[in-house]
């Protein structure tokens, strides 16, 4: 443990003595003044995200990692892309994404736009040679050109564009109304006691101290500026058990080793439907992810009773999925964009 | 060329004389006796088809190779299962698939309930061990046992029931109202005149002998009994280029010489939007697929105008694909299946 981690340990033990300032999901997310939300956009975006022609092999679209039918990801320890490829990092959810201030496990990418252009020219991912070729691919199907018209006007066809179209539609992916949400607004009732008592005590040994805020990953930051936190902070079993310290985290982006082992911190909401857990998916296993959490962050030790009202209530922070209509693909006449 | 293919030719021909019975799409397709279509066997089916858990890696579903949001395949060549393995045939679209009386280019399932059970316990596609495995992994999600309960009643879980909820989704999957529908109930204006020409091209030239009836793939047949067709039947210069005799065809199902190079007739439906062509994918151009089944079919070499009338045509096959709303995949709480 460096110098750096136990400053930033005793600050989280400070924000930890006041109680925490719970908040319901808002209606909607921060979104970039150059990308405003249209119905357009979305719809484009939605049929992007969904496509899986614009991968090496034509089998990989953003929803193979990022299944927005569950989780948000694909129930996988690391993702499996093109050629059966698989990378060192768990896919975290894209529901409620939009509520992190920076993308990534190491934060790599300031917002959705940017993240968005990451896997498609990715090797173990959608394994494009660039993002260009796989907008060639966009260009080439017909049907495209009248949906980015729409969105973006006349010869709006580009990489940005369409990075931008995949943003809109992921800030549509919002669950409010969890148990969580309505208690929070007085509706008592909507979580029981165990999760009530979960709560509390989520509060009181310091889980809030970084998953504060409305998605629970550490509350308001201007977009581009992330929170990030040192996992593991506090030596112990679990490190080597599940390889926790093998990934640099964000060290890995910034080449700085001030950077080693931070991590942004993740949203908890819905993480009952987000197995495996940790960046690297090592912990199969919800319990386990918070006797381990408390552990390496919080240097204690919780009895069993308190582990599971803990879960108790991350249960509560599951909400309403949005129904969503399948986007029909645009067609090629008698033609393949994906054969080459 | 043997003496089997002769006699079907000259019954082809004979066939080929009378002007084709031309069909619209019914409304409902046939549908075996013990398993009536039902709301909740659908709801379930679309579940389980769209469900990725039920492959080894858990990255495959139904709808990898069979994309509803798309022709009903892969836009691939021949499809790529789990570990980017490959096979060795062209992935036929779901779309109107309930109108085939067997299932598979070669026929070796009798029903669509047959069907489903195929690709999850295939080493090149899904990858589980047996369809038990499988469903091992779909009793350990809590969602799907009221979803059986309400479409089979208690104590349900079972393979043959989840193919059957499958088989039932997949009936919903048709396509009716293309241009070529509504041509045929009477409203000429649906089809333009180079497809107008080209549907009597179709006719004329012995598209028909084959390709007839309402889903153009051999008319009414009772479920479970096939129509095959040799393929390629006249020796041709197409046939080294895109190697098209490779493939035993039916005889790889049943062992017997004389289903050599036999496969089922595919329907023509949505046609330009499932390129590419063939039982091997070989063919990336509908008009070049026109111009080889002419040739190895009909020992015809029809003029380049012909070919262009014929596609156009054929793009009258398209349909009214129905709006889908996506499932929800139920979750398993804090712990993912996939992992083991």
């Amino acid at each position: 443990m460096n110098k750096l981690s136990l400053i930033l340990c005793a600050a989280l033990f400070t924000t930890q003595a006041q109680a925490a300032d719970w908040k319901a999901l808002p209606d909607s997310p921060p979104t970039p003044a150059d990308n405003p939300t249209t119905y357009a956009k979305v719809q484009l975006g939605k049929m992007l995200f969904m496509d899986p022609r614009f991968s090496s092999t034509g089998t990989v679209s953003c929803n193979s990692c990022h299944n927005i039918m569950e989780g948000g990801d694909d129930s996988r320890r690391v993702s499996m892309g093109v050629h059966g490829k698989t990378g060192g990092r768990n896919a975290p959810t894209v529901w409620n994404a939009a509520f992190h201030s920076v993308q990534f496990w190491d934060g790599r990418a300031p917002l959705l736009e940017d993240q968005a252009k990451g896997p498609v020219a990715n090797p173990i991912e959608m394994g494009m040679k660039d993002v260009e070729t796989a907008m060639a691919r966009v260009k080439k199907i017909p049907g495209y050109q009248p949906m980015f018209e729409k969105a973006f006007g006349k010869h709006s066809m580009s990489v940005e564009n369409a990075a931008k179209a995949v943003a809109a539609f992921e800030r549509t992916l919002i669950t409010p109304n969890s148990p969580y949400d309505k208690y929070v607004k007085g509706q008592h009732s909507a979580m029981n006691k165990q999760q009530v008592r979960g709560m509390r005590k989520f509060d009181s040994v310091g889980c809030t101290a970084c998953h504060s805020g409305p998605a629970f990953n550490g509350g308001n930051k201007t977009l581009g500026e992330g929170f990030y936190v040192m996992f593991p902070t506090f030596d112990n079993k679990y490190i080597s058990k599940y390889k926790l310290d093998a990934d640099k985290g964000r060290e890995e982006a910034t080449g700085k080793a001030a950077d080693r082992s931070m991590f942004r911190v993740p949203t908890l909401r819905n993480i009952t439907d987000t197995a495996p857990y940790f960046h690297n998916g090592s912990v199969n296993d919800l319990s386990e992810a918070v006797r381990i959490m408390a552990k390496s962050q919080l240097n204690s030790s919780l009895p069993e009773k308190d582990v599971q009202d803990i879960v108790a209530f991350l249960g509560a922070l599951t909400g309403e999925y949005p129904k969503i209509t399948m986007p029909r693909l645009p067609a090629t006449s008698g033609i393949s964009v994906v054969v080459e």
